[in-house]
């Protein structure tokens, strides 16, 4: 076989402080392999108008005036605004308009808030390659109305292009100060990639199952294959275009896990806090992350059997290292804690500490609750329900020993 | 079959923090289920001369005068020298003699630092009940000349008895003030205590693998069947023994994961303090707890393939919640984080900082380093091998991402 005569061309979908991060690594590595891959990365940024913060190296050559954010971004190689500090390889260039940055990508990596990505998906369609390949970023799960959806699956379905995803202990400034971490690759390449050049006619369709309560409805859509004159699509490829030696990526075929860990923790997370602030001790806290594993794998069983592996939460930095992160630095655990000492509620703290911001462990909370209860389930997660039930002032952080008591949380 | 007409009696070896906290434990649930323990629990005290503390509640009944430890904890039910500001039971009498504290215990808990535990055991041959089951609680596991051996193990060869292993994410000041943890209890009974009352002559034998390098060796041990007026001894026994509203117990049959968990862990917190002492924060960290529950799995696979589960270091106290605790808050974590800090040895930390006492880590890593050399295993443990490499000078805590890189942490 002839070598690719064509390279796979990276757009980064969102520009904020995680987002810029992984432009700068993946930038790094297009540069790096540049056999595979087009040099030029193309950030999707979300145009503003901004001043050079006082703090910044580039204030005294830019001054105070007011720029568009991709207009410095592309003078200084610095995210100002929402990554301060880091400088962004040369290749990294920011565009405003999503249509232009998405058009003759191969790879699209997406990486921005979940609240925005389903109007961002629809700016999209139509646009970008129908044969490109994805990688969601975007933590956490969609969890309404009794169904759970990850955002892969989301993407999947509204540009009918096949997604995986990336998750891990992985605090974005950390990240970009190139400390050393670790992050997982959910990626289970559709038939259709597997077997190339023989796929069969069905090896084209992928199967998704929306409606994950009990009337289980599914969803195919038809992919297109990615023209054999570019590099095969596979997980090989994504080691090359995300590892570097700060950032150490292990690849699974297990989407799903690896997209749930980084939303079902921070319910845990919230746990952790109440814990900590009632001053257990690192037992205890210790004992809430062990109880919150078995939930994830629970939980993920349950709605994904077909594609869930145990190990993914137990051994990948998608799950209990992403976990054990959350459990010591994370802001849903230091709100948790403080509510705990000062004997007040999260609500409380949400709203007197956190400048309107919502912690996203709340939220997950009451719709991973709705969710179980709809499907009867509530019994077999006491630790989720528990936290729940702290929030709505129904149950209390003193019982949570006797809720989640080994009775109820026995292996099987 | 007609009830049990005699009565479990319970002896605890040991007097230390942990060890009188597991009396305490114990001997809240002698009294709770009168049905199958005696309610009195012998606690057997290495005697000592000693002073009332100033800082005691006792001080001012007692006096400055010197008293037998004994003697005090039996006034005062208190162990003022190792547990102080803890009650005890009435119901835990200790003993300075040895062979009256075993001579008619069916059930012997071994809960003293490991350093004493063979002299011990020589002390109690031929004064304990032939038919006694035994339960370990101590840390760790014999590491030398390229052998393994586990505490339970060496317990079994000395007695000629049955034993388990308790060990979990359990500091013991903690779980003395009944903060909420959890516990695992190996226990994998022998086949005569599973079939009787119809147990076939084989039954009675049970074989260890003492040996575990290349020219392995078993030894076979004969057991004495306990007779059957006593309460049927198997995990639910001890559960009723050992579990509290404070202290969850989880029963595994997985007796070596319960053991290796709690030597092994010293090891990667060491790692995780040199980690966070060089600022490279929380990713960092659970990247090092990560990669060090898989060789955890490695290594208790490679050598104990016929009994250790996964599941037990992934998913029980005595893995993954204990590891996460000690990573926080334990000795070897806080010291190998201020090596790092001051860019000095943790042996210059151990001798200045730690009053003469040894680190368990770092004697653990440097046994399982000459142990994986001599089994020409040290490819397959780059986070193990790496952290004897920084102790003795040989590599650089800098050095570490690439020293435990995804090519040499792969999963299989």
């Amino acid at each position: 076989m002839s070598p690719p005569q064509r390279k796979q061309r990276v757009a980064v979908i969102g520009s904020g402080n995680w987002g810029s991060t992984i432009a700068k690594i993946v930038a790094e590595n297009t540069k790096a392999h540049p056999d595979i891959f087009e040099e030029e990365v193309r950030m999707w940024v979300f145009e503003e108008d901004i001043q050079i913060p006082e703090s910044s190296k580039h204030r005294k050559q830019l001054g105070d005036q007011t720029y568009k954010l991709t207009q410095v971004i592309n003078k200084v190689h610095e995210n100002v605004k929402y990554l301060p500090g880091i400088t962004l390889p040369g290749n990294v260039v920011a565009n405003p308009d999503l249509p232009a940055t998405v058009k003759d990508a191969t790879l699209l990596i997406f990486n921005l808030p979940h609240q925005f990505i389903s109007k961002t998906l629809d700016q999209i369609k139509g646009h970008h390659l129908p044969y490109a390949r994805g990688i969601s970023c975007i933590k956490g799960v969609d969890v309404s109305d009794g169904t759970v959806t990850l955002y892969s699956e989301l993407i999947m379905e509204k540009l009918g292009i096949y997604c995986g995803a990336l998750s891990g202990a992985n605090i974005a400034t950390e990240v970009a100060a190139e400390r050393f971490c670790e992050t997982t690759i959910g990626y289970d390449p559709p038939p259709m990639d597997l077997n190339k050049p023989h796929s069969a006619p069905e090896d084209n369709l992928i199967k998704i199952d929306v409606q994950r309560q009990k009337k289980s409805k599914a969803t195919r859509i038809h992919l297109e294959p990615m023209p054999q004159e570019y590099p095969h699509v596979d997980s090989t490829l994504f080691e090359d275009l995300f590892e570097r030696p700060y950032f150490h990526v292990h690849c699974v075929r297990d989407v799903a896990a690896v997209a749930l860990g980084g939303a079902l923790k921070n319910i845990i997370a919230l746990a952790a806090g109440f814990v900590v602030g009632k001053e257990w001790g690192e037992n205890g806290k210790a004992a809430i992350i062990r109880l919150g594993v078995l939930e994830m794998v629970r939980f993920g069983r349950y709605w994904f059997p077909k594609s869930v592996e145990e190990r993914t939460f137990t051994e990948e930095s998608a799950g209990i290292a992403d976990l054990v992160a959350s459990c010591s630095a994370g802001r849903n655990f230091r709100s948790a804690c403080h509510a705990a000492e000062k004997g007040v509620s999260v609500d409380e703290i949400e709203k007197t500490e956190l400048n309107g911001q919502m912690l996203q462990g709340t939220s997950t909370a009451y719709a991973v609750r709705d969710f179980l209860a709809k499907n009867d389930q509530l019994e077999e997660f006491p630790l989720f329900v528990s936290v729940h039930g702290i929030l709505e002032g129904t149950a209390k952080i003193d019982d949570l020993p006797a809720l989640v008591s080994k009775k109820r949380t026995a292996r099987s």
